[in-house]
């Protein structure tokens, strides 16, 4: 029999959804060191993780798992939840990004004036889009953003190419892909090589660039992209993670004219989806010890 | 030699793009009563039409043409502009509903208060829209939700199944088509049978429908939109055509709070792609007497 421990904001919405699908030799416990496996929210978890000394597997509920990643402990088997957010991450960016070129918000502003006055406007078709990071959350935004004209550009570790991009430049050409966009879009998760790769040094390459990061705050340098915004290298930056998440009352970023700040709210897990990530691993490892969207450690994704 | 007279806003624009494209047997007058081509803004040259005696063929710079449709003049040619304002009605369209369900507008209010609290929301995959018009604009916009999840109906007056739509409704069927959507959106003309086909009645039919007019402002009785508001059978209605434009100051819908207004901006001409489709129409008309976008007077379409 497995024992499963729940750490979740969601435990009793994962303990009604799991109940129902019945999965074989399968208990839930409320004990973590009789455990064998944990559903969890990574920093709910983070804390306990030492008294879980039955772990042999972590189902984590986000896509993000650098808050267990940067723990000590590292003797058992990591899985995170995949496929589900870049249908939402595409939504935030296209959503944002719309908003914006499509002055939606002065509407509303007019609106309340009862002024009818159009603005110019430039349609995506034809605008560059850079995406760092192409995997799963890359990919679905590349074809998304393809649909709308435009074109689209990534950058991963290995630069291989693939079919939803144009092109894919590796890590070492970051400048020159910078250099030649109009929209940046940082997908990438917290790892020792992506902490601080967008920093004043590389954002200098960008022209009049609107930034997106909706991948982890940590990797993109808060006090170089401030510079990078004075230099107009970044026209507007729409962040929805932080260095430090809730953002400080006192975070230069709330006031800033050209950032729009949102709560981490890009992708959100949603029970249902993140208990049927977790009923497909659980069957794969339950038959056959392989866990289909297992995390490496040391590449930390 | 054809004699060709330019009425627009963009006049001067197109003077130049066309003065570049070198089309052969072609030269541009002041004159209209000698001109036997008009490239012309509908409400523009609507007034004039009487006097362009030698006319044969009018190009029109809209999609829509119901100001000349209207006119009793019709021995002459008529051709719109299609193609390019899919992609225009698509980002509004998308831009717009996901500005609404990823409650942009209320994380922008919260930053000006420094307040760090996220929504819950729910993705537009799964969630079922209908297209109004299945001609080139509702084909691309349902290309479009189809990519983001959405399920997509049609409703036309044949009826024809598309590949783009998993269901196309015919006219009579409309009742039923409304009854089990999420949101509408109306692409149509304005014809003898699009006229106020959106009435208390046929919208009685809705049950919290977030609405788009997207097409033609008297496609949709406004007194029947206020009705249907009033009983929740449309949550939301998005406009950006009126029965009316410029919308009167004294208008109820600027002021309801589950209206949202936009002066006409949906999809506008740009003069480049506007001078293409000149460019095509011309040749082809040139050589082989065909007009690529002709308009039926007698459909309206």
């Amino acid at each position: 029999m497995n024992l499963l421990f729940i750490d979740s904001d969601q435990k009793a919405k994962y303990q009604a959804l799991l109940s129902v699908s019945s999965l074989p030799d399968l208990q839930i416990t409320p004990n973590i060191s009789e455990a064998n496996i944990i559903l969890a929210d990574p920093p709910a978890i983070a804390d306990k993780l030492e008294q879980a000394t039955s772990l042999v597997w972590l189902q984590s509920t986000y896509a993000g798992c650098d808050a267990l990643i940067e723990q000590n402990k590292r003797d058992y088997r990591l899985s995170n939840v995949r496929g589900i957010f870049g249908a939402l991450i595409s939504e935030y960016v296209l959503g944002q990004l719309l908003n914006m070129t499509r002055h939606f918000s002065v509407y509303k502003e007019q609106q309340q004036h009862k002024q009818w006055q159009p603005h110019a406007y430039r349609s995506l078709n034809g605008q560059r889009i850079l995406i760092l990071g192409t995997g799963s959350i890359g990919r679905q935004l590349a074809v998304v953003a393809r649909q709308f004209g435009m074109k689209v550009s990534g950058v991963s570790r290995s630069g291989t190419q693939l079919p939803a991009f144009d092109h894919v430049f590796d890590t070492s050409s970051l400048g020159n892909a910078l250099a030649d966009t109009d929209i940046v879009v940082s997908t990438l998760p917290s790892t020792p090589s992506t902490i601080s790769l967008l920093d004043a040094d590389t954002l200098s390459h960008c022209r009049q660039v609107i930034l997106f990061n909706v991948g982890r705050g940590n990797v993109l340098c808060e006090e170089g992209l401030k510079i990078a915004l004075t230099k107009g290298q970044i026209s507007h930056a729409f962040l929805d993670v932080f260095e430090q998440e809730p953002l400080a009352d006192d975070h230069w970023c709330w006031q800033h004219p050209d950032v729009t700040v949102t709560p981490h709210i890009a992708a959100v897990s949603f029970p249902e989806q993140v208990a049927e990530c977790f009923r497909q691993n659980y069957l794969s490892w339950h038959q056959e010890d392989k866990l289909l969207t297992e995390i490496d450690f040391s590449r930390g994704y």
